[in-house]
């Protein structure tokens, strides 16, 4: 896969594209990963990208010609039409199946803006979508770029091994993850519960996911809507917020 | 204000800390950010932060004894108590109104796992919260504090200058922002739209205020029930959304 980022801060880029997972995708060739400032491709001779808006108000507004040369030198490069992705806080929100989608793509082009909104030009006629990683303002798409990037490359064939897939799994049935303990047994004072100890794999398992429907009950409920649940898990459940209702709340 | 953040990949921070909004912010004194690997608070000869997960079942979890020595040695530093910020999917989400909470803090400290789980007993006794920046896998903490990190900064008080606090405003009106237009008036044949031309502010502000209003029925219905609306714009909006019920919608 290749991706390529177009953003006027390409050095943010180095330290990421460059450790752990990204950095171990692109020695084993299974991604390219590249960040291109886009003010190259601007035409004027004060290589200026930005300009003040119609109509008026505060904030520049990023130009469509350095945007629309930028891709276009890109597309020509790859003979095909990449997917090119504005970040941006009006675009649709980024989730785990869009990460699934965008892993099975040839080239990826991520749009970063910075301080300023775009020419809507660039919205309607240059991009095939919008993303927006979550409801806070940040003060560009670099970190938006950065979290969508992580999350695409981590999924590709040959990138993780076996033992972290598994992670991906559990996070698959739709619940928050179960507790985690690890040595020592006892850490001042406070010990590892008795079921992980206990080396019964039923109990253990029993436990875990018990552990896993409390914590996305008491933290998450809205993930209970669309987790894969047993009868007998939805009956337990509903003891439970009956429970929790008469009580206060234990998170 | 003072952030730490205890990773295992401190390299990731350097271009992100140094650029930009976040780099003016260290070089004019208002921040200083920290990334501190608490591999070097290990205890054992190979330095490893990590074990086998009690129960069985894969990946790796992170040990308690350096991550709660790491934060100690900060503690004791500063003579008082930080937020003590875990980073990880089974988090708080996070908002602009925890970004709004957390900027006026003194002292923040972020902790990020990478690949592995945390032993429970760090989320029980040692972080005073846990976050999460969406629903979505990521390799490790990294990017959710860099997330997290750009969008307290950016509204401690003289980090950005007038122009760009402007962009905060419009947000804070829970509503997806208007289109922008700038320079040329005409580009590839697509002309800038009339009302931003004519240079009557009234007409601006309702071509605006409309557009800001459709946007958000299209793409974000959801955030319409927490957005500040007046009566005529209530009924207007329930109008649009009988007509887009009957024709196909158009984003």
């Amino acid at each position: 896969m290749k991706i390529d980022v177009l953003t006027l801060f390409p050095e943010m880029f180095d330290g990421v594209f460059g450790a752990s997972i990204l950095g171990k995708a692109r020695e084993k060739g299974i991604v390219s990963l590249e960040a291109i400032n886009f003010r190259a491709y601007s035409t004027n001779k004060h290589n200026t990208v930005d300009d003040y808006p119609y109509g008026g108000g505060g904030g520049m507004v990023l130009k469509p010609e350095p945007v629309f040369a930028a891709v276009e030198a890109l597309k020509h490069e790859e003979g095909f039409r990449p997917r090119v992705i504005l970040m941006c806080p009006q675009g649709e929100p980024f989730t785990q199946r869009k990460a699934e989608e965008l892993a099975s793509e040839r080239h990826l082009v991520l749009i970063c803006g910075h301080y300023e909104g775009y020419d809507e030009r660039i919205r309607e006629h240059l991009v095939t979508e919008e993303l927006s990683i979550g409801d806070y303002v940040l003060t560009g798409g670099e970190l938006p770029a950065m979290v969508v990037i992580d999350s695409v490359v981590r999924l590709l064939p040959g990138v993780l091994g076996n033992e972290s897939s598994a992670v991906t799994d559990s996070y698959s049935t739709g619940l928050l993850e179960h507790p985690h303990y690890t040595r020592p047994a006892e850490f001042r004072g406070w010990p590892v519960p008795d079921a992980l100890i206990s080396g019964h794999h039923g109990n253990i398992e029993a436990w875990r996911r018990e552990q896993s429907l409390l914590r996305t009950l008491r933290r998450r409920p809205d993930l209970l809507e669309t987790a894969e649940l047993t009868d007998k898990e939805k009956k337990w459940l509903d003891a439970m917020k009956r429970e929790t209702a008469e009580k206060s709340p234990d998170s």
